[in-house]
């Protein structure tokens, strides 16, 4: 499958002489997509059932003519200044209390019938007006759903909302307050209206009540999305696509994904490394040109996963893109370095490498005014080229001599789960536990080895095309994959742990204690969060940070503290009583290739490798050359050869 | 007297079936005593009026009959969901001016006459069914007071309360704008409506206005507890007691224990430690499994004072106990380690050694769900024996062996005022001024040194027992203890200061400045709080951190600053011009030990010595054996011996 | 002309039987004027429309016939607490949407129609009835604007009052839509009603609505402003002065300057060091009894700008004075060490060398009671003499043997320009980017070599009288601005960047991009932030940190980065294209003054030189004695040669 380049483009925002030259410059620069229309709403309906389609048309003709194809985007992230005066409650409320208001985007709370309404209604009109139209090729529905903190809403919309929800699940109130256990702190109650958000609470809120809120609002925007695929397909046959973002936990991305046809995300490596992900001083100074030479590849995969959960069969596994790709300097990270030259082309075949059928840059021509002014495009603000145009047409270029790169494939699984990312969210313990840290923190060793790894769900019924299985913090296993757990063969290792498994679904703890997965004879009868001056030497030299457990059982003990309790237990399913540091990872994972004959590498600092079933593929994310099998490889350099 | 062991135990959270055994096992644990009912407000009036009593009565007989004293809690700290329909505005308003909302503990405001008045009606009930019952043994009203930071509420029944005790204590608002200044910046009123509560102001509020409020707030506190007592008096004589908890500086303990019979407090060595104290990176790591080795000593110090507010007479000085000790890892602090095996028996003995009656571990069994889901036990939540319980069975045994430690003495007071922690909470002058931390930090130089301490409250009127009294930043120095610090005789020393004396009680500075305590011929003329990066030298080669003073007058200078500043001056009765460091405060305190003939010691970094008039104990905090007499002492091992 | 010093005084503060003495010992230590009334206005209408005058009367016959001059405040800063009564809605509303309450001082809202009414009725009665009064030498309106970040008001008010502002700035919304850009995100409107305050929205509101909101609230501040003025010149020939404040950006000095007759700050040097400025914690200690070497030096070049705005001739450049001078410690900054002994002294040396033409020490006597209690006057609390006193006796006396000073005098022009402060801080793009930050960091360049400097106003027309001019960070360039920059002639240079003109006035992108300044060909084409833990090298062995933006055109490269590109380019108009560290700043700058031809100095760190036309002045901010050709002068030592 040849991979494709597209980008984002905004012909609301500029001179309607512009866009043919516009679209011309677009196919010369290798172009094949281009993604408008996502937040024009004002401009399409510049008053309530008032609409302009002129331009919109005239804009889909004119790319269109130019041999692009068009990803249309349903403008439901920018509702216009008026859709407040017909829903002034539709804001969402933040967890102050406080209404988010108009002026900016994402104004809108999910759970806000009126908005839903209006949500379907612009969606069916505007399916309805180009459902046909041969130039529109895909659909992306809203925009970065929870960007900004949005996917949680403390309005009286949600709370109804919420109350309702409770009831359908539970049914009861008795079944609602034993299953949170509300007798705690005679916090029981009589009516589902009883209860409220778990805002502005005195002390700590429940925290299974905190739990089913997240639950509720992540299928909130779930729900939101299924409505406007209804309204599409009823209109259209292209296929429809989100935009997700990098580290955002807050809603489960399986269940959105799976009423898409095609997963995509937004990959913006130098300001998610300044802004969202862990890392020291030197750390982040080395890689504050390049992005976390971790980070893409995760996203990669794990949208990859979520494409997967859409069901369309793909030769990458799942379908699945980058809409945004950053193409320079953006404006919203607290620093903004531009990229090391070469880096808008490494991270476009780095996400080749991983599956992604096309990428997108973002966007074509930076715009002089309003809140992303600083944000770099394709080109310049004056119309000039800015770098980064060059390197979209390098691609190009490349893309001619390598058409395909490959089936994506992988030795080891890892599993990670939304939900649990919101139960540590709840009750984490210690307060750097994080469920996508920790996930992370096994992927990163991955990679530190050259392996190749897939994202999988938490109901993932089948591990028997890994040698390697990993599944950390998972709060409570699913049926499936318990079963698919204990299956694990000989010459097989599924690591589990910590915390996998040591909670019911309702975030207590279970009797026996967990984990309870057969074959593992193991409990976690005690558990410890540490302060992070402190560690927990192993006998092998290694330390636990942040997180250790005390299980007991007659699981073989395979590792052990320095204190001679277990660190690792178990057979071919074992147990990870802690949190490795990261040369930990490194010892503990290279143990697990060797038992199970996995071929892994020792890679320089900020070398990483990636194999399709056809190509193996090295990306130097280092500021300085570094040598792969005696070939230098330059900085953001890409190295490609034949497996 | 024989020193007792207890546990606190929530029959509400256990299948029926359970509780003959859980008696059974705590009796054969050692426990005497069994503390119930105090979050149980849901299950014994489920719906306005309608009561549910049987389950409690059968608890209460199943726990009786095997042989345990029970303390009965009054449930006032978690009124249940209904509450709010009776009383909508009975929540809490925090000092950004938002409800502070159900769906925790503690959601009440202490100003509302319509939540005090159901306090005192299911007080009343639950004394009335309860008070006659021979198991009943104590009462324990509510649960830690100002805990979650609720002693402050900025509701409007707290304007209106706060309005009123105004009136009644200034008389005309006249008095009122002398006494606060309030001509300062025109905050004048002509009545006591026009006085608003001191937050949301533009800049910081008038201090003796939020002095003032403190000390309304401090006083609803102690009305809210003497209401109860009043409930229970009339209908049981068994002795009523509260659960204080650590660190908690927000009300006035000296004056709800004056209307108690046994204080109380809730001892959480190593949560403490995580949250609440300061103390250097490697100071916490070192101690993080064991607490910080003075912050209990200080504790069970302060609430034998505390204890003896209430007035019945008691070996120890006043009657204590400490109502919930920690026994495993908990799960409110940032982190949360499990403490160094043996802790939980240190810790218990001791508070024995400082004059504890009964220790009661916190809790039984650890619950399964809900907010202290995490929270330790003495069993684990699958019912199995957590690693405490055999420590509190070696202290019951040891407790047969040493049934008496003998009455608690000491050779040192220092002053304690709650009064002065609120000034200088509202006027710190400095930013790391903080009276706790001060007073702390002269215990602390005590405990290095060996001394025993009592802690004396601020009306205290007689010294002469003591050689040494220290009385750091009271605020404004009462007329009885002006009295005992001017009669210090030679051969004695009560060194006063910093800060000390040098406000009126309206926190104003008066004039003569102070301190104005014949015969200390010396005012404080300039005060100067120092930034962390710098310290003030002295001549001996130690040095002021955070705060000094310029004293001018005819004391004798006995020790001067590097610039020629006095450091400290007087006589017997002297004062302190500073903030000493640790090892400043060392160097005074040993210096004024020579002087008044009493022995000190130089105790390795962990070890702290406890005497009562017939034993020494001495206890290891550090992770590492010390060396005591030559006698080596294990991490978390306690010594005794008699003297 | 000879320079005067003065006090500022609360005779409502005090017994009257006090004010004839101290009027006695004002006049005795040396003070010719004496500031009262600002805050008094509940002295002075205890109720609505009923007066007392007469207390003030007295006190102004006092003060007056004791031979002082005396300056009079209208007392708005301070509202009474009836003021409420009248008009309920009258305080500002924060940012976070709480109404800022009464209970300190500044709780009035610049918009709210009903307390500006209140504001020019009262000064138009205490105009009326001392406007004629012989004693009355002076008047101050209000107090310090915009302290404690009063100058932004949330409210309805605002909100209604900025509609109107943008209805006749823009005329239309289309015309509003297309300057701010409103179709980025659907923001646009259609009735300027539709305009929020741009506060709690999602994520970033609109720059330009931000900026526009900032210019509004400053117009606001100057609108108030100017009523007083009006009031007052109406009624009395006294020259008419604000105190402005020290850091305070929020509104338009200049503007509110162009209305009066004379400027003058509040100079808290040790106050300001510890709470306002940057600087490393070594830095920050070294000066904690001096304050920073060059923050007083700044403002007092800075006001006297503002002062020139006010059209007034002077022999020092504009009018202005010092109106509080810090005599000893503070109370409001988080550590408030004492000055170092002759810091008082040196303070009002200094004032004058930069041309102030009186120093006004705050306060007499230090308050007893209130928000203020700790800060020192000349007078303790307890009217005994504070340690300032005497060095204001002999600044006065020196004043005797120095009459004057001479005029001020500049080599080098900096532009300052609050819009742009606005602007960055609307859109950073780094986080520590930061207008006042950098402008300082030029501003503290040229002390350390010496030079002498004055600050013009963004559109200052006339550079030919400075060799020299830096115009950093200037969003856009005005036209007469534009012109003089333009005309820079060889033998001069003006440096401007980084950031210079790279906006229109809308805070967009222009195109061409900027700087658009002939003759000089170049335009910043990307920029960049960088974190702090990285920097950007030069090839002379500088560096920039925070920023730096890579220019284009065929401007001459002066200096170039370590990787090539431009960092100097132009002519003797000049880009600077980064954000040099200090030792940076240095070079470039010693290298502009010898093309130039001007003497530069190289200073012992801390000591600091002001030049007149007559004397040149020498200061030692250190806390050691340093040499200055030869001479020692010792720590907080003035020395003054004539030239």
């Amino acid at each position: 499958m040849k991979r494709t380049l597209g980008v984002c483009y905004y012909p609301e925002h500029w001179p309607e002489d512009l866009w043919a030259d516009d679209a011309t410059r677009m196919v010369r620069a290798g172009l094949s997509w281009v993604r408008i229309g996502e937040f024009a709403w004002s401009r399409i309906e510049p008053k309530p059932e008032t609409f302009d389609w002129e331009w919109l048309d005239r804009a889909i003709d004119t790319l269109g003519e130019a041999g692009l194809k068009i990803i249309l985007g349903t403008p439901t992230a920018t509702p216009p200044r008026w859709m407040l005066e017909k829903h002034p409650d539709m804001l969402a409320v933040d967890e102050q209390g406080r209404p988010r208001g108009f002026g900016s985007r994402r104004h809108y709370c999910f759970s806000h019938q009126g908005y839903r309404a209006e949500s379907r209604r612009i969606t069916a009109i505007l399916a309805e007006r180009y459902g046909a139209n041969r130039h529109i090729a895909a659909w992306q529905t809203d925009n970065e759903y929870a960007c900004h903190d949005t996917t949680r809403s403390y309005s009286s919309a949600a709370l109804a909302g919420f109350q309702t929800w409770l009831a359908q699940k539970y049914q009861s109130t008795d079944a609602l307050n034993r299953a949170w256990g509300n007798v705690f702190w005679s916090m029981e109650c009589d009516d589902f209206t009883d209860i409220g958000l778990p805002n502005l609470t005195v002390t700590e809120p429940n925290h299974p009540h905190v739990l089913d809120f997240y639950r509720y609002s992540s299928d909130m925007v779930a729900d939101f999305n299924r409505e406007q695929v209804a309204e599409i397909r009823e209109r259209s046959t292209a296929p429809i696509i989100h935009n997700y973002m990098g580290r955002e936990t807050s809603f489960d991305h399986f269940k959105v994904g799976a009423d898409l046809d095609i997963a995509s995300w937004d990959s913006y490596p130098i300001g998610f490394l300044s802004d969202r992900l862990e890392g020291a001083p030197d750390f982040k100074a080395r890689f504050m040109r390049q992005g976390h030479p971790d980070n893409q590849a995760f996203h990669h995969d794990l949208y990859r996963a979520v494409g997967r959960a859409g069901g369309a069969p793909s030769p990458a596994g799942g379908r699945w893109w980058v809409m945004e790709q950053q193409p320079g300097p953006v404006n919203w990270a607290p620093y903004n370095p531009a990229p090391l030259p070469g880096m808008a082309r490494l991270w476009a075949w780095e996400a080749f490498a991983h599956g992604a059928e096309t990428v997108c840059y973002f966007r074509w021509r930076q715009a002089p005014w309003a809140q992303e002014q600083m944000h770099a495009g394709l080109l310049r603000p004056d119309n000039e080229d800015a770098p980064a145009l060059a390197e979209c047409l390098q691609v190009a270029r490349e893309i001619e001599t390598l058409p395909d790169v490959g089936t994506a494939r992988a030795d080891v699984a890892l599993v990670f789960d939304y939900e649990s990312a919101w139960a540590w969210e709840a009750q984490p313990q210690g307060a750097d536990f994080d469920q996508f840290r920790l996930a992370f923190a096994a992927y990163r060793a991955c990679r530190r080895l050259g392996l190749n790894v897939d994202i999988l769900p938490p109901d993932a019924a089948d591990l028997s095309a890994y040698k390697i299985t990993l599944a950390p913090g998972i709060m409570s296993v699913s049926a499936p994959l318990k079963q698919a757990l204990a299956a694990t063969p000989e010459g097989h290792v599924a690591l589990i742990g910590p915390r996998t498994d040591t909670k019911t679904e309702h975030l207590s703890i279970p009797t026996p204690m967990g984990p309870n997965i057969d074959p593992l004879d193991l409990a976690v009868t005690l558990t410890e969060s540490i302060p992070p001056q402190a560690s927990i030497p192993l006998e092998n030299g290694g330390q636990f940070l942040h997180w250790r457990e005390v299980p007991e059982g007659s699981a073989p003990v395979l590792l052990r503290c320095a204190d001679g309790l277990p660190a690792i237990a178990g057979g071919p399913l074992r147990y990870l009583a802690g949190w490795p540091d990261d040369p930990t990872w490194d010892t503990i994972l290279r143990g697990v290739c060797d038992e199970v004959g996995l071929t892994h590498h020792t890679l320089p600092d900020g070398l990483r490798i990636r194999d399709t079933d056809t190509h193996r593929f090295v990306f130097n994310y280092a500021p300085e050359p570094l040598l792969w099998n005696g070939t230098a490889i330059p900085p953001a350099g890409v190295h490609w050869e034949a497996l």
